[in-house]
């Protein structure tokens, strides 16, 4: 679908994952169509924007249709591996391990979470709804008999770089990593998603110190 | 600090929580002095996006001598707004209220959470160490009585747009929205600073589903 040879920049990626979310709740709001004029206002981006990072992946719209929401939306969730029936496990069954098991929605996002792991005994061998909770000593023969494609790394900073390691050699594509804390792992093919609460606390941290809008507010 | 008039770019506000963090790792590991070429490569961007970041904020290097790491955290953190005593409440105490409050640092990152509301009576009036957790229907007599900074929004989706605007209206000058929904305020001074779970998951899923180097494998 993508067209071959052209690399999808990074800012792009990002905007894939918008995409669906807004396009999953406009068909929640029974919207059939949307022009990318429209479709660029509920988002703030321009529709040239919206036009032009479609079309990296061949195209969608119909001159003076627009977009069909449905099918738009199984697109693009085809193009981010919504359909691939990837799995994933959890390492580290904290409050936050804990917290995206129960609430967060892995299968709206075409993941199941097929085990978690954690070094406290009273954890191990309960379940979190279906999901089986093992002790780390597993993981290393969970990981040889069971394909991984993404591991959630939810530990203590201090266990994270031996985790994230171990995860990597044991063959997962992908790390989900919340430790608060940058990986260097022995391993170039395995892609580390950082979600860094504290850069994002930051952020707003420096844009609420800031008047917003320098130049229209005079 | 920040040269008059210049609106720093959203890409640049996005990396100084970065440089932030790399350099307290520099500080803690007792380097005193690097040069942006080793901070570049650390950090995996180039010497000059570097030298050009920091000189939206007036400098902060000496030729040939490179950056003082102490120094340049200190003013960094100080732009990041560290140390303007900002406060925080929570808004739903689940498990991911829950886990922000107990396991993530606020106060490194210059917040002090001061209060925590939720609607489960088994919760109000008890404390998460010490911060004290209320019942919803006493917020806006709290941000009448307080001074709030941010609200962070960790209720269920469906009652986030309802919170969110309690918070606007009780004058929070930002919103740190984990309830993964897209608000539309009826506030355009308050800045809302989304953490979206899926998004970065769903980034994640492409990526491991891409071959990362499009030309350098072949």
């Amino acid at each position: 679908m993508k067209k071959t040879g052209e690399k999808v920049s990074n800012a792009v990626i990002r905007r894939l994952p918008r995409y669906y979310r807004q396009l999953t709740e406009l068909r929640l709001r029974g919207v059939v169509r949307i022009s990318s004029g429209a479709l660029a206002k509920d988002m703030g981006l321009t529709a040239s924007q919206i036009r032009q990072d479609l079309f990296c992946f061949g195209g969608f719209g119909q001159q003076g249709y627009g977009y069909n929401v449905e099918k738009l939306r199984e697109e693009i969730g085809a193009i981010l591996g919504i359909n691939r029936g990837n799995t994933a496990i959890i390492l580290g069954v904290g409050n936050l391990g804990h917290a995206l098991i129960q609430n967060f929605k892995f299968g709206n996002n075409g993941f199941s979470v097929t085990a978690a792991f954690d070094v406290d005994d009273s954890l191990v061998g309960t379940k979190i709804g279906a999901v089986q909770i093992y002790h780390v000593d597993e993981l290393e023969e969970y990981l040889r008999t069971y394909r991984v494609d993404v591991g959630v790394l939810t530990v203590p900073r201090v266990f994270a770089a031996e985790m994230a390691q171990k995860l990597a050699d044991g063959g997962v594509k992908g790390i989900w990593n919340f430790a608060n804390v940058e990986l260097k792992l022995n391993a170039p093919d395995v892609i580390v998603e950082n979600v860094h609460f504290s850069d994002s606390l930051l952020a707003l941290s420096y844009m609420i110190g800031e008047p917003v809008y320098d130049e229209e507010n005079k």
